[in-house]
């Protein structure tokens, strides 16, 4: 393994000890390991001559400035935060790739300067509502999130005051995107795709849209033994002839994956015909409008199942979220330097949330995935192989360079012709 | 409403506020009020002119005595224990009807002596083991039961001392069969057939046989978002896939039943594929032949929607419990009763478990059945109809007088010609 993946993965396994809890990786978003997590890489991104900040939702922001640089910075980073009993990469790698790159850039003398955001929330833990520092960033922070409060009733403001910072210079966390002229996420899949197709990256052409739905069937129960079948209301055959058609749908149509992940029944005794059931159904496509015809496919099976028995069904939408689409140049710059570096041109969807959705609000945007071994996350058993840091490196050494090239022969940063 | 009938009313709603809760009705095995019960039953045996006693196991018989009488008594009962939350008519109906018998039997004059047995547990909520006051009646009580705890720790055995009784003496509880001609059963039907049929009434051909399972599919966990469908092993597909050939199987197949009730997910997540699913089986029918054939197609069925997905199956058999037939000769005469009052010689199968069941296995035994008004039991609103208990009772009056002609026509009692 070489130098600098080594230093990837020993900062990741360093973050990993600075936890809530003792024998487990927890780290939500502003709690006391976080202090720990902002000195170890305030002092990595100042050994590499950057300058550094913490905003006021808490991200660390680290900024190397060349000595004859463009005005326009790219920006790096992923999230600091983790779910409880996590793995040791969800985010953190993606954080110490950025710096990797910057040691990259530097080696290279690239003609651009370059930032790090180490995001301080993006999982959604602590206050239930997901991507609290890229929000800030991205300039799509709404201050009435400052008054949600957590499970033991702390306001946000207050932890952010705990914390020791000052919840009103959130507006100043924003960024100017004139400035910038890109953001990129490193990241891994945390998924089993690469890993099936044998390989240790891939671009990211856009995170998926989702639906987030909740089904109740309302039938009536009824004595198991007694009631024949004839006569029965029954809430789970309703509900399970629908979820082996969600099954069906999602098996036949490209890309889309559905779930119906939480199902409870009542009064969920085995002598009892089930008189109600409540289940979940996750809906995810790149393609907004293939998500919306398959919910309405969806909707009219449940309707049917819930029909046939004289049951009833109520539908509630919890989340309907548009796909975000990568910028598709940005992305582009991404594969051309893994084609560079000997890799296949693959790009995927990213079936999860990420920063880069919040990001991709501001500035052009894309990510690169690396593989997820048995693609488990959000697991004390999360990994992610050397090879694939290596590689997730040389990818990163041929994008500077090339990026480097492209300013260099435009004489000038023109940021038209570098968007387009 | 007759008197009689009222009667029979006043007896259930009497009972029904002898309870362990105060605004509910929870009268289990060998508690507290089941002495205010008994003190009841007592009173109201001894105007009857009965003979009155309490078993070891707690169940209260009495015995009433015609002058002329032949040699063999006619043994009539029901339970007197409930469910937690119960309504004031499964099992108490029966022991109220079987005292309104008895003062029909007395007015006719019959000439064969009656015992009324008020059975001390039937539901088997408080050892988790029913029918313990018919199995010492029946005989075919296992002494081990004496060890057996509750949920407090408190044994049997235990329980036993405590209600002021002497647990040793449980043989005497058991009954000679030779001095009885058989038991009839009165009990409500607990579903929704005679209602749906509009009838009061039906006799009971058989008490269908059991088998409860649980089976476990065991898949993989994954992220909702990031695992393509192909890469799956859906615990819950492969569950709903099998619960629909349950009903389906049960649809198709006449007078089986077959239910999934309770159904336990995990990590039951909205966002994570399920990772395994346990599931309840309950698969009743009256021939135990069918019945075996339907739960061997299920269990294939389950295999394959399991394969299907790469998903692991684990079946546990909890229950096999043969179907109980009634005896035909005895139900013949319930039959012959209900058409002499002008009721249509209906029989069904019971779902449900009764004393009978454990009866049957010494004495020539069947039961009569009355409408459930929206087949609800085990609940506050169970309830039963006035009209209904009035047909009860001219049945009950036709069938004692049949019997007394059939006996006084054979000049002594002749069991075997009775029992053909």
């Amino acid at each position: 393994m070489n130098e600098l993946a080594n230093r990837v993965l020993a900062d990741c396994q360093v973050i990993a000890g600075m936890t809530e809890e003792p024998s487990r990786i927890t780290r939500r978003f502003l709690t006391t390991p976080v202090h720990a997590v902002h000195a170890y890489l305030r002092a990595r991104m100042e050994a590499l001559g950057m300058q550094v900040r913490v905003d006021a939702l808490g991200n660390l922001r680290g900024r190397w400035q060349p000595a004859k640089a463009t005005e326009k910075a790219l920006l790096l980073g992923s999230h600091i935060d983790t779910v409880p009993d996590a793995g040791a990469y969800d985010g953190v790698l993606g954080v110490a790739l950025a710096l990797a790159w910057i040691e990259l850039a530097q080696d290279l003398s690239v003609n651009f300067p370059m930032e790090v955001v180490a995001f301080s929330e993006e999982e959604g833990v602590r206050f239930s509502v997901p991507f609290l520092g890229s929000r800030a960033v991205a300039g799509s922070f709404d201050p009435a999130l400052l008054e949600r409060k957590d499970e033991s009733g702390k306001t946000l403001a207050s932890a952010i005051r705990s914390f020791g910072l000052a919840p009103e210079l959130w507006p100043e966390a924003a960024i100017e995107p004139a400035k910038y002229m890109a953001f990129v996420e490193i990241h891994m899949e945390q998924g089993p795709v690469l890993e099936a197709e044998d390989l240790p990256l891939s671009a990211v052409s856009a995170i998926v849209g989702q639906g987030r739905l909740t089904l109740c069937f309302t039938g009536q129960a009824n004595h198991a033994g007694t009631t024949p079948m004839a006569l029965r209301h029954d809430a789970l055959g309703a509900a399970a002839e629908w979820i082996v058609q969600v099954e069906s749908l999602a098996q036949r149509t490209e890309a889309l994956v559905a779930t119906v992940g939480r199902i409870l029944v009542d009064p969920n005794a085995g002598n009892v015909v089930p008189g109600s059931v409540t289940a979940s159904l996750d809906l995810r496509h790149a393609d907004d409008s293939v998500r919306g015809a398959c919910l309405k496919t969806l909707l009219d099976s449940a309707a049917h199942a819930a029909a046939l028995r004289k049951v009833q069904l109520q539908v509630e939408v919890q989340m309907d979220q548009p796909a975000v689409a990568m910028d598709s140049a940005w992305t582009a710059r991404i594969v051309a330097a893994m084609e560079a570096t000997g890799f296949p041109a693959r790009t995927m969807t990213s079936g999860a949330g990420h920063d880069a959705m919040i990001l991709a609000q501001a500035l052009p945007t894309t990510m690169l995935f690396l593989r997820t071994p048995s693609g488990i996350s959000h697991h004390p058993t999360e990994t992610v192989r050397a090879q694939d840091v290596e590689a997730a490196l040389a990818v990163g050494r041929a994008f500077l360079l090339g990026l480097h090239g492209e300013i260099q022969r435009q004489g000038s940063l023109d940021s038209r012709r570098l968007l387009a």
